[in-house]
């Protein structure tokens, strides 16, 4: 919906350039929109227009902070690159910042979209995992099945149950997922 | 930390009561802090300084809705009680009052002092459950395998990826999680 390098484009991104200098700066809660609105060079109504709420506003920026810069790394196997990419996921998700995104991204927007985009952005990165894998002939769940035996846990527990997360539990999920949907094998 | 009768008990009460009201009434997102202290009786200064700011309060009214009001039914097998709570579990979370609850549980603690509650909830519910099967001499998985079969996946599709839940799906969780532990056979 955004022409990159429209007027549209570069004012989103120097209001979400402006969010981010500000929240290393002041912290995410001192935030507000007329402060936004004048490191970025807009008016506050542009904000207003656009985003409806700084809450929106932030949970845009949650979701591109979000955003895997690089794919999945390849270790040869499909246990390896799973478990590998699971317990990075979990070190990134749960970390006080990851926690942050998320919640904000969650915040944002009742319908749910920038919430669905963060779990696209795992999905993507498991899917290229699997086709890895199937490339090399080896067995693979589906993607829905990493979904729920893998992503679904670690988020819910880095959400509701934090206490006694860690590498240890993601790569015990990423084993049980393999040995019950025998792929990897 | 709340004695029950005291005056304490008695403003929460009164504070929780204006809340449910004027959600009611008005909608949760044009509530304010001095609407419900004129609501509940009680100064908006006496809101503040217990409960920090608007959010913390919604955040905890909503765990308080999120409390269940009764055990598990009793379908006289562990299958059947678990699926039977799972379907309803979704049923309840995945509702719009339900969602927006657990988004204000979410929301409200950064330490995640009322998620962890809504979370103990449902381990609670399962607990019941799979004690009630162990009691018939059934056998039955352990309550931290149900939540990352059952639970986790349910939630995280409510708040990440909402299409395509249903009761079907509930189901095959819950045939997925016994078929693999060796429960409920």
């Amino acid at each position: 919906m955004v022409r990159p390098g429209g007027r549209s484009a570069r004012v989103q991104a120097s209001v979400h350039a402006a969010v981010r200098e500000l929240e290393a700066e002041v912290g995410r809660d001192a935030l507000t929109v007329p402060m936004v609105a004048q490191r970025a060079g807009v008016t506050p109504s542009t904000i207003y227009r656009r985003w409806g709420d700084l809450q929106e506003l932030l949970s845009d920026v949650a979701v591109e902070r979000l955003r895997p810069e690089t794919p999945p790394e390849d270790h040869g196997d499909l246990a390896s690159d799973l478990t590998a990419w699971a317990e990075q996921f979990l070190d990134e998700m749960a970390s006080p910042s990851g926690r942050a995104y998320v919640r904000d991204a969650l915040l944002g927007d009742p319908d749910g979209g920038n919430a669905g985009q963060c779990s696209a952005y795992a999905a993507d990165q498991v899917q290229v995992i699997l086709a890895r894998a199937l490339d090399r002939g080896e067995g693979a769940p589906d993607v829905e099945t990493v979904m729920d035996g893998v992503v679904a846990p670690l988020m819910y527990r880095i959400l509701f149950r934090p206490s006694g997360l860690d590498a240890a539990y993601a790569r015990r999920l990423v084993t049980e997922l393999l040995n019950s949907s025998g792929g990897g094998q």
